[in-house]
């Protein structure tokens, strides 16, 4: 194959805020958005939040004509809100949910209902395969005190092995959607340096959006103002990410953001800005000259792996601390719950084991405090059995980072340079690989 | 790489009954187990059903010294029970946690407490990439009247997705564990079509074992013989699969399973037979003569994997019917609860409403009644919320066999001889695709 094969192709990606009757002209946003999809016509398009399947085929009747092949990923309760629609025949398809996705309890967040996953896209681009991922993890609701944040980890560590394991057979890598984290965030660093992504926002020299890149701006009139105040201006937390293989080079040539408003439309598509970027894909002539392979841990910066993987580590022992605190007070309080009933039945006893005394104990508080005591045994156990899987799973995660550090250290054991105070130069590091 | 590359290896796999305080001889069995383990120095051991992580330590400790690198995937409420012990470098781990796994409320039968999984290890073997699977899927309690036949397909088709997905950077696959399938169970049919696995018992003349390869086996103490009874003298429902790839050659060359006795021993290591396959990899010369790559759905017969594709989805569907089912009984009971609150509520309230009529609602049966209202609302409410989850799995896996089914097609239009009443050979369908 020659250079004459590279094909060009767009991307699009947005979180569509499609809660039903709670999110503002939800419909009439839907419509919009066909409206501009089925104008674009871009190659794939990746979508967030589309928690109806009404919504869902609602678009897909809407570009029947355009983009032929699409799939919904279901996951959760509502499902996972991932919808992909492509110009070009999606292959297979793949969900992988989340271990960890916030508390059944927070019904107010509602992150947990969602089921939130990844979901793998395999789709023919002329003569190549083309892996596209598109994700939404947990919302960040307080910077400062953010509860979730062992839960983001984790997911980010799960999605950064889902995109390893899962692309070794593919051409290229597209990675779009909502990660709810800041650029310089550790699930970001997580990401990025394990799979090797690279971001299209800095990759390119032609962008056209708002500045730096924000996704979630003041500008939006969906958006709260005190949701952004903390940030300034706004915050990025919507990507395209991307990667080529040893068999195809993939560049960003430009890349587009929509910016709080739409030319023509009383309101914008979404709370969210839309994110589009245009590739170049081209096979390569020869696998010599690409870098790594995404299994040998992407090859890149050892030491800085390690660093990026102790805070994590540390991140998700925190997790664990919180869970098995929860875990505790969870069967504590169970425990007081059965001691207050036990307490409570031995009282109404008494005077029936005493014959013929006079029952002193109020029926109806009798019954109340019964039915509350039944009730508190009942939601703590729940919540111990709660707490219990979302142990295994920090502690899993905690495990699979553990080995991974083993092996990152059986790396910088062949290095041959002592470590300097910046760390080394990734092409030392490469060279101690080879 | 030449011929003088190839080096051999011993897998073991055995489901362990490792249910604490419940199983038979638990401990005394644990040991015996560790003992052989230590003795027979496999290459890779692949362990099911260790449920409990203080018997996966006390197995790390034993086999310190003989088996190096272990792993132990933690998921669900008890942990997935899997458990893999190398003598090589294990260099990357994932898990998969099937997306159905029974009922919460099936207490007794306790799957979905196990959070069911597919556990990845990637292990290095000399120069070769190895990823090894192991996994365990639902049980079947009843081969009449399975009620989780759709969660077993699922799990399947799960199985084989990941697999697919996650081997193609792999030289060798193997995959060892429990499946709870007969040789030509449909979930097994989908499995080994998809993915062109091997069967280790049926790809060696040097079987040493039970007859048939059977690995639940009436001369077994631990098995009631009314489980065995339906079918003579046992079951086959464990299994060594493998398969090579473009780059490798995998061949096994012998396949031993124990009797349902160890010599000089009071009972056996479990209920399950335990199973070695000892294999010989090989790097290959060139990738020519390899037959097909897994990416394009294992190139085996088109035909066959369509009618095999049809069943599945057929089961998929009596599995949403029963999940819509048994979500309308749910909001159905519901609505009557609420129904018989506010009937309950109204009659309490007249006597307080004509002022001073006398209360003629016991109040002793008002409460319990009050209770039990609540009661049914509750655990309606959370069985609504697990049913819709189900629907969604199973509506979710219909819509990826869907697609699938349309790849197939597609490829079946490219063939260009008419479908005999045999169906197509392979050769031609190869020859099709190319």
């Amino acid at each position: 194959m020659d250079r004459k094969d590279s094909v060009s192709i767009r991307v699009f990606s947005l979180n569509c805020w499609g809660v039903r009757y709670l999110s503002k002209h939800c419909t009439q946003r839907y419509a919009m958005i066909g409206d501009m999809l089925l104008q674009e016509e871009h190659d794939v398009i990746l979508l967030q939040e589309v928690w109806s399947e009404k919504d869902y085929l609602f678009l897909r009747k809407k570009l029947a004509s355009s983009h032929v092949h699409s799939h919904y990923f279901k996951s959760g309760v509502f499902g996972s809100g991932l919808a992909i629609f492509s110009k070009h025949r999606i292959q297979d398809t793949l969900l992988y949910r989340y271990s960890l996705n916030g508390y059944p309890y927070m019904a107010h967040h509602g992150d947990w209902f969602g089921g939130k996953a990844v979901g793998l896209a395999v789709v023919n681009i002329g003569a190549l395969t083309a892996n596209f991922y598109l994700t939404h993890l947990h919302a960040e609701y307080c910077r400062e005190r953010d509860a979730y944040l062992p839960h983001r980890v984790v997911q980010a560590w799960e999605l950064q092995q889902f995109i390893r394991h899962t692309s070794a057979g593919a051409d290229v890598v597209v990675l779009g959607g909502d990660l709810n984290m800041h650029p310089q965030d550790l699930g970001n660093r997580l990401l990025t340096s394990y799979t090797e992504l690279r971001d299209a926002y800095g990759e390119t020299d032609n962008f056209d959006g708002y500045e730096d890149g924000l996704t979630l701006i003041l500008e939006n009139p969906f958006i709260s103002p005190k949701v952004i105040a903390p940030f300034q201006k706004g915050i990025r937390i919507d990507y395209i990410l991307f990667k080529g293989s040893c068999n195809a080079n993939i560049q960003c040539v430009s890349m587009r953001t929509t910016k709080g408003s739409v030319p023509g439309q009383p309101f914008p598509y979404s709370d969210h800005e839309a994110l589009t970027a245009e590739f170049t894909l081209a096979p390569r002539e020869a696998s010599g000259d690409f870098r790594s392979s995404s299994r040998d841990c992407a090859g890149g910066d050892v030491a800085r792996l390690v660093d990026i993987l102790t805070e994590a580590r540390t991140e998700v022992k925190v997790g664990v601390h919180c869970a098995e605190r929860m875990r505790y007070t969870a069967a504590r309080t169970a425990a007081m719950g059965l001691a207050l009933l036990l307490l409570e039945l031995a009282i109404a006893a008494v005077p029936w084991l005493t014959m013929g005394a006079e029952q002193t104990f109020p029926l109806t508080s009798f019954y109340l405090l019964v039915a509350l005591c039944l009730s508190i045994l009942l939601c703590t156990s729940l919540l111990y059995i709660f707490y219990t899987m979302e142990l295994k799973s920090l502690q899993g995660t905690e495990d699979q980072m553990r080995l991974a550090m083993g092996s990152l250290q059986e790396k910088l054991k062949g290095f041959p340079v002592a470590k300097t105070p910046e760390g080394p130069k990734p092409g030392d590091v490469l060279r101690a690989e080879e």
